[in-house]
């Protein structure tokens, strides 16, 4: 049953703490230890929010200033730090052409497969309403979808598990702080391109926006660096990037491209990756993120526009297109306000709903649906039920248009109506979810019936909560939008009965727009960013009041029951996540309570050997080690002088940094911050590393290559306080000394993260090894 | 000579310390030093860039943490955290509608004096265009504009000179940390406005946008603290903001309501804040801030809906109407781009010749014009010569075009031209400036005149940089946007030559956008919020790319010439401003070079006598005192156990609260937080508080009233980052320790802020008391 943790969880199969390579350093002791600890192991993993997991950890926004460091830095002129700026802007550049051209690619293949698609099974609807023996098209529609699925599950459940789903959790984290293993790679970045193709030309109520975002993001982590790990292929370029701090700038980056190639909306891009990321704002860096932004939308246009036979035609949105609202027709009054209000209320209980059935099905996931190939059942079993629910629908509505001179349906289905009409309820279904969303935004009123609009959402409503957290790729956007539009629609058609046709009230496609925003606000609780990305997706700045109100209200009422949607995903996988702020009450909490204590300390000179057993003992795998001047026997603290990290330590470690052999090191070259780079990021476990017997007797000076200027704090010091410096400067180690700057504790993500406001005041978590 | 620095710099009459109450604590010595000290001030003060004053104070961003604070918030329920964070909300709703209800006052005020003056003067030279002797007409133009100005004038000059100019500078000085007296109060709001509509409608070559931006922080300072000091009124709520820490944030919001209220552009007023003041981002505050903006526009909108007889119609936009551009005329092609490549350099380079123009006229009007009466004088003349100017190109210009059907000509004036046509010259100086940028934008191809066009923006571009700084309140952004206008729409016309007239380049008004983005983004440099600003302002996202490209383009040009107008006036001021990173190449400073020092301590028990001598001292006014444990009379420094501010220890003397009467004192009440937020944000100084012989031996228990964890680095720790620390927390002061924690330095602001690239290299400025 240990498994469950090793499947579901989002670190999938990088769980290979487990089977790493065994101990060389001959401490039999401590090998004893950490089996037993193994052993020790809850069989059943609880997997509920109240767990904070103890197997992420955490990236270091903060740069270790040792000396290898400040003499680069100094060694480099004006004009060298000017070329470091050229080359971030450059890297921004790829990084939203790269995205730009994802994008695009993903566009195109979905349009062409759902096409296909969508032919074949018209054709043959077409043809056996004439005969009769309809059920061959539906098993055909079936068979279709599930094999598309199929492809896209099996993908994601064997080859790469953190693919799954939209990727925004997971980047989130990532630009929060915490390292979730595998989320950056380049084999992720195919399975979630191929996956999403999949699972959106699969007919399953998903979006292609979501993925976008972690494809950026993938993009992002991949060029900054200059060199792909899994194809074992270093460019030698930006070599100055390999660090945590950068690389979680040019994360956001890729992130805010990614947002702007799937809404056409940059500004809306840059605001998200603030919104969920960033803790520092920098001017600089806040431009680069929309240099990036930009050149991802720009380049998506500019390849579409080649797609679409009109090259050079740059005024398109993004991947999605709502259509642009005219602004003429577009005027919202005061009375509508309340309306509008009412709207966002529903929007955020239709949004709690969605979290809370999502909630007990993702637990019942966890639970049950763990093996792969379940996992890819579970899926099929998805697309067949979603062509199923759509076929019967289509079968007995009775909803028939007449089909129009400007016919903007593509795949006008008779069915049983007469000639000249098409049914209405086959264009809901049949069309990619994006062109659902703009009919209902923008077709005249009168064409969708009320009926249709009600049993529409309800069916749509319950496939997109079944279909969020499958193991394929997609987002959630589209099927929110989709939902809210559709009971948006309905909302405004309701109103325009109560109200004369020539009134305000009788555009429908406006409630539909407000419709959206509020469901998707009310699954997801974003709201400046989302204002944005709204705004900028639809052309019109007009409705940015209406949509901010509606957005906050949905906000509102739906945190009153439960938290959004991405949260509750954080929090099922039990992610050390450091919100905004402390929580409120915490004042009385201080440092000293708070800070894990005793620390494992090194001396400024260390013998080899301690370093070693240290590093090797896996009851406490630490990940950053105070330095002090000397400890004294008596277990008295010693007083700081800097601070090392583990990584830091092993690459010493390989490169045998020993003071024994600093004269034959004469002859070698002087260790270089490029050997910590070049290790960068998959540091070596120490049990690759072998160290004789003889090699524990010699002694490492750490002076050199430790930080000799951590933050610390006093014992004092309120939580909200160690929180804000925490957070502020994105730090992974945060020393808590005492009156004389002995080394008392250490304070890292994890005592944060576990306080929360729970119903009755400040909760605390247990921590877990799963 | 002495009084130039008094009389031009932005503190203005602020700079009572040398009109303090004498001393009454009978120390003669200090006295003496003192008196000294302003002798010894330089006469003539070197008004230049390379001076940091040490005049201005940093507000402190850092709550102080310390045991009445701690109690306070430990005392408080969860409940209690949330009515705060509701009143947080109310005041930003408050702080967004008052700054609407003042944009929409200033915009009717401004209306209706323009619009009594053009038909004064238009009836009159309809008058003289037939009798001849059209310089009566000119006379009166100029006299009533000079009327208008001074007007204005006088008020900003005599009453408030912190009024003067557009105030963007100030609040982005405030925002950044730096205390500008009197910049926030309530006269000076009156004044503002009062004087920003004299000056639109006295005719000059400015906007009403920047003190916008102005008026409501002011707006904010003043709600947010439930009182006005200046009409002694105290309305005994909100006493819990009553720090800076919670002022910033406020007058953050107001800025960013100012920002959208003047041009309709909620998110561009959300990014102004963001790129102009906020350090660390925190999601709760920018959805406050985004309220407050959301709901300033909106009231603008109600209330010039009513105003503009179409009451509840609330689809236009802020202050600046723009116009709309059409979604399906305006769009670009990809071989545009370099034209706009091109425009946007052309806009750097002019930009770059308005600040340098601007720069050496600044300093000009330092060493000259730095009388009242002078400032007023010249306020006129600028007023006068304006007229003079326009009234000499719409006489010699011979531009007629016909008068259209659809007449959006509020004033046409048919002058020499034939019946049926109206001198288009006319039109663009009888007009406010933002109906002439519209025109610019939006009127059809063929309705201006190239030569118009050039002289036009010749002159005008002379004028708005003759008239930025002088002693009047008015905004530089929509000159810039007129006179960029200009050009772009001149460079368009001049584009349609050489292209055949059904090419896409036949529309010019696309070109007047991209050049006024050019010409503003070379003045005033920035670049993600002023995109967001015209995008809103424009209301069409499709030029969000070109816009984007401009402003970087004239940012990177500009730059290479001078710094952003803005900055130049900063400069000038000698403000010590914190830029967002530490110089690149200051990695060779350490806290140990750049820290102050030796710092004067305090004991936790100190003397009361010794208290008030630190305090009066004036040779060294400082604002913060490490309390360090015991002080050793051998000048060794002692271990840091806490940090307090003047300001608390003025308060602590003022209540008397020494050890020795802390018997009397149990039936007194104990001295709360709320004493210290009464006095909040004028403290009396030291002067004002009379401490008897007897009470100078008393003793002094400062433990409860310390900071007791104030931040600290040790000596070692380099310039960027302490940078980094103190930007990021936004900190006041930053105590220096050594290895056992002992005091040793004492970091603050202007340490930091002296610091900055020259041309050959790091250079540092020197400090001035001016």
């Amino acid at each position: 049953m240990a498994n469950i943790a090793k499947k579901v969880s989002w670190s999938g199969r990088g769980d290979d703490r487990g089977e790493r390579t065994p101990l060389l350093n001959g401490d039999e002791e401590v090998k004893y230890n950490r089996q037993d600890i193994v052993r020790s192991r809850p069989k059943e993993i609880p997997h509920n929010e109240k767990l904070l997991s103890l197997k992420f950890e955490s990236l270091d926004y903060d740069n270790s200033e040792n000396q290898l460091f400040l003499e680069e830095e100094r060694r480099m002129s004006h004009m060298g730090f000017r070329c470091l700026e050229i080359r971030r802007w450059v890297i921004c550049g790829l990084i939203g052409f790269l995205t730009g051209l994802i994008a695009c690619m993903i566009d195109i293949a979905v349009e062409k497969l759902a096409g296909y698609k969508y032919f074949a099974v018209k054709l043959n609807i077409e043809k056996y309403t004439e005969l009769g023996g309809l059920s061959i098209s539906l098993i055909l529609w079936a068979v279709l979808n599930s094999a598309f699925v199929m492809f896209g599950a099996i993908a994601v459940a064997f080859v790469e598990p953190i693919a799954a789903g939209s990727g925004i959790p997971q980047i989130k984290c990532f630009l929060n702080g915490v390292k979730i293993p595998r989320v950056v790679r380049l084999k992720t970045l195919v399975i979630k391109v191929f996956g999403v193709i999949c699972s959106v030309a699969g007919g399953l109520a998903v979006g292609k926006e979501g993925p976008m975002i972690h494809s950026g993001a993938v993009v992002a982590a991949g060029v900054s660096q200059g060199r792909s790990t899994s194809l074992k292929k270093d460019f030698k370029i930006f070599e100055y990037f390999r660090r945590d701090t950068e690389k979680r700038d040019f994360v956001s980056a890729g992130a805010a491209a990614g947002v702007s190639a799937a809404f056409g909306a940059p500004v809306g891009g840059v605001l998200f990756s603030l919104e969920e990321g960033a803790s520092f704002w920098n001017q600089m860096l806040t431009w680069r993120i929309f240099f990036a932004s930009m050149v991802s939308t720009f380049t998506l246009n500019f390849f579409l526009s080649i797609y679409h036979g009109k090259p050079g035609e740059l005024s398109s949105p993004g991947l999605i297109n709502f259509g642009r609202f005219d602004s003429d027709i577009v005027q919202y009054n005061l009375y509508e306000i309340p309306l509008f209000i009412i709207m966002g209320a529903l929007g955020g209980v239709l949004g709690a709903l969605f979290n809370i059935i999502n909630y007990w099905l993702t637990i019942f996931r966890i639970r049950y649906i763990h093996r792969p190939c379940l996992q890819v059942m579970e899926a099929m079993l998805v697309a067949a039920v979603t062509a199923t629910v759509s076929f019967a629908m289509i079968y007995f509505s009775n909803d028939c248009q007449p089909l129009g001179q400007d016919n903007t349906e593509e795949y006008p289905l008779q069915l049983f109506c007469a000639d000249g009409e098409y049914n209405s309820m086959a264009t809901a279904f049949f069309n990619t979810p994006e062109r659902s969303v703009r009919s209902l935004f923008h077709n005249p009123p009168g064409t969708y019936n009320p009926v249709t609009l009600g049993v529409f959402t309800l069916a749509y409503f319950f496939l997109a909560v079944w279909t969020y957290g499958l193991t394929v790729s997609a987002g959630v956007f589209i099927p929110s939008l989709l939902i809210g539009a559709a009971w948006g629609r309905l909302f405004g058609i309701l109103l325009s009965f109560i109200a004369s046709s020539q009134s305000i009230w009788a555009d429908p496609g406006k409630y539909a727009l407000i419709g959206a925003a509020a469901q998707l606000g009310g699954i997801v609780r974003m709201t400046l960013s989302l204002t944005v990305i709204l705004v900028e997706a639809t052309g019109n700045v007009t409705y940015g009041f209406p949509i901010m109100l509606v957005l906050m209200t949905a906000k509102i009422v739906g945190d009153y029951f439960i938290e959004g949607l991405y949260d509750i995903h954080i929090k099922l996988q039990s992610v050390p996540f450091l919100h905004w702020d402390a929580p409120p009450t915490s004042h009385w909490l201080t440092a000293r309570e708070v800070m894990s204590s005793p620390v494992t300390c090194l001396n400024r000179v260390e013998k080899v050997g301690r370093i070693v057993d240290v590093l090797s003992n896996t009851s406490t795998i630490h990940n950053g080690f105070p330095v002090v001047a000397h400890t004294s026997e008596n277990d008295e603290p010693g007083i700081i002088c800097g601070l090392i990290l583990r990584s830091q330590l092993i690459v010493l470690l390989k490169h045998k940094v020993f003071v024994e052999r600093a004269s034959s090191r004469l002859s070698q070259r002087k260790l270089q911050l490029k050997d910590f780079r070049d290790a960068y990021p998959r540091f070596p476990p120490i049990q690759s590393i072998h160290v004789s017997q003889d090699e524990r007797e010699c002694m490492m000076d750490l002076t050199e290559f430790m930080n000799p200027t951590p933050y610390t704090v006093p014992q004092e010091t309120s939580l909200p306080r160690v929180f804000k410096l925490f957070r502020a400067l994105g730090l992974r180690h945060l020393v808590v000394v005492d009156n004389e700057n002995r080394v008392v504790g250490l304070v890292t993500r994890k005592d944060l993260a576990r306080y929360h406001v729970g119903k009755d005041g400040l909760e605390e978590l247990h921590l877990a090894q799963t």
